[in-house]
């Protein structure tokens, strides 16, 4: 009851830098969860003494479910207000509302007097470019006008876009949850969750997605929404001053993002749970809950479009390829240019490309009977049999069907070229649309093709059992539902919540089996070429310290093999309890770059008694040196217990630090397995760990180390992970 | 790369009951984590020998699957076979089917040439009791013969139940799902999921849902898939041999029976991870996802319920309430024979309790149109408005709907009580579906008032808004689900998997928001009262040694505290690494009945090196006393590496046993706060930890420790658990 209480109360005062990290170091969750605790139990036990502390420890349990309302209500608003503004700048490139020029091709023609929606589309007051200029809008000449201002447009988003990024939030840039993913494993990135980035990847977001280059929103939207949890983590201290905490409410907040992504609040729980959080307590669950209901509430109420649902078809994310250096990547600006001119110059001759990828999805999910017009339901109708008003088809495809399959044919050959290239250029962008749009294309052509084969060979065993001529066997949207679903998976190795996802977006309840079955399928094929999704690559490339849960380690190394210092290597760099000076500990700090130094009781015993951060060290020596009178280079440092006795007047004075001595290290012996060691640094969320043989200390293991050696070990046998 | 590997080539071979457990103990996971790596490694490296064992090493990867595909059939076809029982059995209390016996009443009528549903529910072939033995199917004598075999049928079947399982198997009653729970934790309950309990268990589940019971059929069938997972277990030494590895199967194995129980794959899953799991990597998410696909599409092949969706409505579980003994308690039987004929009286007069509970929430959920012929939907036909075809009831209540709210309040309060008694009895039971009932008739009750008072007050403030004249505003089907899942939230504390499971069941899923909302509110509230659900209670109940995830601990106790021995006990036993004898040992184990012992350096120096297992230690001595010369009760026990060196020829053999040595005993120091404990013995599994100070051996923790502890912290200050 004694030893830690005094530490904390010693530490809490004098050292105010105690407990921040430096830039692009790891954060320790054992400490942090203990720093809480301690702050927690200081304010149960002043809630007794007072009814405003009451009060106030009340409003502190609380705060955890303040701080999810104001993320859900935030992170919706900003989702409506982006949804509104992607609609109406898409709709720019094409043309203009001439009763207000704010409003989108649909608002627009929305008042309109037209009764189908077919004449709707081409109500009066939305005008081309082409008609508005030159007052005709057919012909070659408008075609060539409205072409030329739909790629003009088109570059002036993305140039927007990439220069914003560049010049205000380089942090901006990319889906953010390779990054995401690795700063709630524990990882400091300071200013990538910032208030600039919150602006500017909001607006570039808008700018990018417009554009129509081949991306999403999804991916931006959990940066957007992480950043929104940041925010709002300022506003309470309990949050603010401790990267443990701060980090439970970036889950949750993760948890809101994709809830509004997709409209899909449960599906974006379990997003948060399967994908993106490392630490995730059922309180969080429960938190995440809240926020993603909230989030979904909020967007409901903006009601961005039109209905009274949750945004039931409107998707994206990032791209499965890889492509870290090109030539072209050292010129972020050109770049995105000459992708964009490319894509828009490609996307507008397909009316498959042309449109948003949403609206694409959208019509390939969707069956013949609510999609009349298109070229996709062109369908030869059979005199002898009165058209049902469900409009089953199974009838021979038309002429518009055949177009249609060629159209999709170059839409997905185009698609996957244009996404591998658009993935990973400097502006916000994500991939859960364009892999959707992928294997929704492949699987409604897949689709058309086993429903003509039906239609013509009825008598196959395959077809003999399912169906009955004249009734509805094959329903080509459920295969594009189920690409999409395959092909999703693939990319990010998503099961639980890709199901959940698909489901929520489509209110597909029924198509839960074969959207099951598409994720597992696509997930063990995926896995025979690696084990990894598309974010862990992402974390590789850039050589983030990720940890990950998944990975198993199997070798049969031990904490040995792997500690430091190596045989070769200089003696660990040690204190001892009660024999180092003040200049040697300094020597020590100047000469080594370590994070902290461990404390023994000799050199000759080498039995450890506790562990000293670096940090705290400095701090607490020039602290010392300029408040305490007679700590002079040659005062000896003392960690142990009992007062040090000097023994003459002459000598200098000792300088105490077992306030800063960590007493509680986590030690392993050297004989314990690597993969008992990787266990505890994965649950524990440890930084570093101590080895010892009989009570010696023997050598240290941090988290980089065990990264290392993981990495070191898949390279020598990477047969092994297929077994696992 | 050395020490273990000799020690697990050894320990394979000569004790072959290394690494099992005995019943009533703890598993270690560690440990079972680290022989299943043994293991594999072992396989991975033979795999490279020959052709044959590549193809081994492939089948024992896959078995995981297999196993998997193996339980998702079993489940499912049990289940398709106890709803089939039930629903035949549940019919056989009111008549009979004169074309088949084996027909339920809606199978019979099924053929039958009525076109309404009303009338086919009269079909002649379908003949109640009365009619069949008197010829006459209405009057007072009819109904009391009816009411007569009605309760005498109950008693029968309740009494068949209540016999086998105390006769065969009395571990098959109550739900199963707090030992479950307890067992996923890493507890032995032998018997528990075995052959005998699965059979026992699914006879006698049909027979008490029949009955007609206040109980539910969920918890049960989630007892009857781990049963059946642990009976595929026993097919692969991969799982039959590991105790940790057998759990991940069980993990999947409980989302199978709640896959089959729901209808609900997804809320399966997210059950198993929100209340099941205890250790629940992402490895065991997709094997019970796809555990819970193969056993939904198995029952929906088999169709129970005629129509090709999963089981849309057919629901249950276990009571909120908490009895652990009564003076009947002691007369299980006889209990059971009284709480039967009580429930079976009082069901059969009140129309809304004699048929079976999940009939009753199928119909309280339900909106008006549906249900025409039903008294909740008897409102005044306004003359002047004609009816339109989606029935929207903004009308006045009839009389029937008058009859039907009293007959709801009866049923409610009949609900509450019996359902207390039922929970606990010595039959299968569940408490799904009875929460579920009480919660939709207190929301259907609370509907119909709403509704009412709308359309008599439409100019209150609150219905102004939201009700236009002659529209619908109020739906009390709706109130009915939101109080359905209010009341299951508040008993079990689910959240997440609550509201898979309601949209699941109910494809309601554009009622996600108000469902979630309603499942927040009920966790708060609840929590209110107390922070643990009825499992955990149950479990605390029982006296389980289970170590809750959710419980956080927050005081500030250290190590030492907790560590035996205390101080006023004797010292720790110990023993040395050379200097004790075979008769000490031996000593040891006869006089103490720990489960280990710490190996130090020697009695002065108490520098730890290893632990030893009690159990292998017994083993060892026992074989090398029958069958290695020389070893006597004066032999030395060596642990150390050096091989001993025997000063003179006639001293007795040494006797080595570095081999049994676990050289990686956890350890922690004195210093480290409790709370820092409790996270590493949950996150790790741990069984026991050695406490030492700068190196020296001071003391053990054992998980029976750790959990005394937590109780007596909580008793002692019960409030600081609200500002969790």
């Amino acid at each position: 009851m004694n030893g830690t209480g005094n530490l904390m109360d010693f530490l809490d005062e004098p050292f105010p830098d105690v407990g921040t990290y430096e830039d692009f170091h790891t954060i320790d969750w054992l400490r942090e969860k203990s720093r809480d605790t301690d702050r927690h139990r200081k304010i149960t036990t002043k809630s007794k003494e007072s009814y405003w502390e009451l009060i106030k420890s009340l409003l502190d349990a609380w705060s955890g479910w303040v701080v999810m309302l104001l993320i859900g209500m935030l992170t919706g608003t900003l989702a409506g207000v982006i949804d509104l503004a992607v609609d109406w700048m898409t709709d720019l490139k094409e043309g203009v509302c001439l009763s207000a020029f704010y409003y989108s091709h649909e608002q627009c023609c929305w008042t309109s007097n037209e009764t189908t929606f077919d004449d709707r589309d081409k109500c009066p007051q939305w005008q081309k470019w082409a008609e508005l200029m030159t007052g005709h809008s057919e012909g070659a000449g408008a075609y060539v006008l409205n072409y030329f201002l739909y790629v003009l447009w088109a570059l002036l988003f993305s140039f927007l876009a990439v220069s914003l990024v560049r010049v205000f939030a380089p942090y901006a840039c990319g889906s953010g949850i390779p990054e995401i993913k690795t700063i709630l494993s524990g990882f400091i990135i300071r200013g990538y969750l910032g208030k600039w980035t919150l602006l500017i990847k909001t607006v570039t977001l808008v700018l990018a997605v417009s554009s129509g280059l081949s991306l999403g929103k999804e991916g931006p939207l959990v940066h957007v929404a992480c950043c929104c949890g940041n925010l709002f983590c300022s506003l309470f201290s309990k949050y603010s001053k401790n990267e443990g905490k701060r980090r439970e409410v970036l889950s949750a907040a993760a948890a809101a993002g994709v809830s509004v992504a997709f409209g899909a609040p449960i599906g974006g729980v379990l997003f948060s749970l399967e994908e993106v959080s490392y630490y995730f307590p059922l309180k969080t669950l429960w938190r995440s809950f809240f926020a993603a209901l909230v989030a979904a509430f909020t967007l409901r109420a903006i009601n961005p479009f039109g209905n009274s649902r949750l945004v039931l078809f409107y998707v994206e994310y990032h791209t499965p390829w890889r492509r870290k250096t090109t030539l072209l990547g050292k010129y972020p600006v050109l770049e995105v240019i000459v992708i964009t001119g490319i894509t828009a110059v490609l996307a507008f001759p397909n009316p498959y490309t042309r449109r948003s990828t949403s609206e694409l999805i959208s019509e390939l999910f969707n069956d013949c009977g609510a999609l009349e017009s298109s070229q996709l339901c062109d369908y030869v109708n059979n005199p002898n049999m009165s058209r049902p008003v469900d409009d089953i088809p199974d009838r021979p495809a038309g002429p518009g069907v055949y177009t249609a399959l060629w159209q999709l044919a170059l839409a997905l050959i185009f698609k996957i070229v244009i996404t591998i290239f658009t993935f990973g250029m400097k502006i916000p962008s994500g991939l859960f649309i364009p892999s959707m749009a992928v294997g929704a294309i492949a699987g409604r052509i897949v689709g058309i093709a086993v429903e003509q084969m039906a239609y013509h060979h009825h008598d196959w065993i395959i077809f003999k059992n399912w169906c009955r001529p004249g009734a509805d066997c094959v329903t080509p949207g459920l295969y594009a539902m189920v690409g999409a679903a395959a092909c999703l998976g693939g990319v990010t190795r998503m099961t639980v919540s890709l199901v959940v996802i698909m489901f929520e977006l489509t209110g597909g309840l029924e198509y839960i089996v074969p959207l099951m079955a598409a994720a597992v399928t696509s997930k063990w094929v995926a896995d025979a070429f690696g084990k990894e999704g598309i974010y862990e690559s992402h974390i590789q490339l850039n050589g983030y310290p990720y940890l990950d849960v998944r990975d198993e380690f199997t070798h049969r190394t031990l904490a040995t093999d792997v500690m430091r210092p190596r045989r070769s290597e200089p003696p660990l760099a040690v204190l001892t309890q009660d024999s180092t000076t003040v200049e040697d500990v300094e020597t020590l700090i100047k000469d080594t770059d370590y994070n902290g130094f461990p404390v023994v009781v000799s050199r000759e015993s080498e039995r450890l008694i506790g562990f000293v951060q670096r940090r705290e060290l400095t701090v607490a020596i020039k602290t010392a040196r300029q408040k305490q009178d007679g700590v002079v280079s040659s005062s000896v440092v003392y960690f142990t217990e009992d007062n040090p006795q000097v023994a003459e007047a002459c000598d200098p004075q000792p300088l105490k630090l077992r306030r800063i001595l960590n007493l509680s290290p986590f030690t392993v012996t050297d004989h314990t397995p690597m993969e008992t060691v990787v266990d505890i640094f994965r649950k524990l969320g440890l930084r570093q760990c101590l080895v010892t043989r009989s009570g010696r200390l023997l050598g240290i293991i941090t988290k980089k180390d065990v990264l290392r050696h993981m990495a070191q070990m898949m390279n020598q046998d990477p047969e092994s992970i297929m077994f696992n």
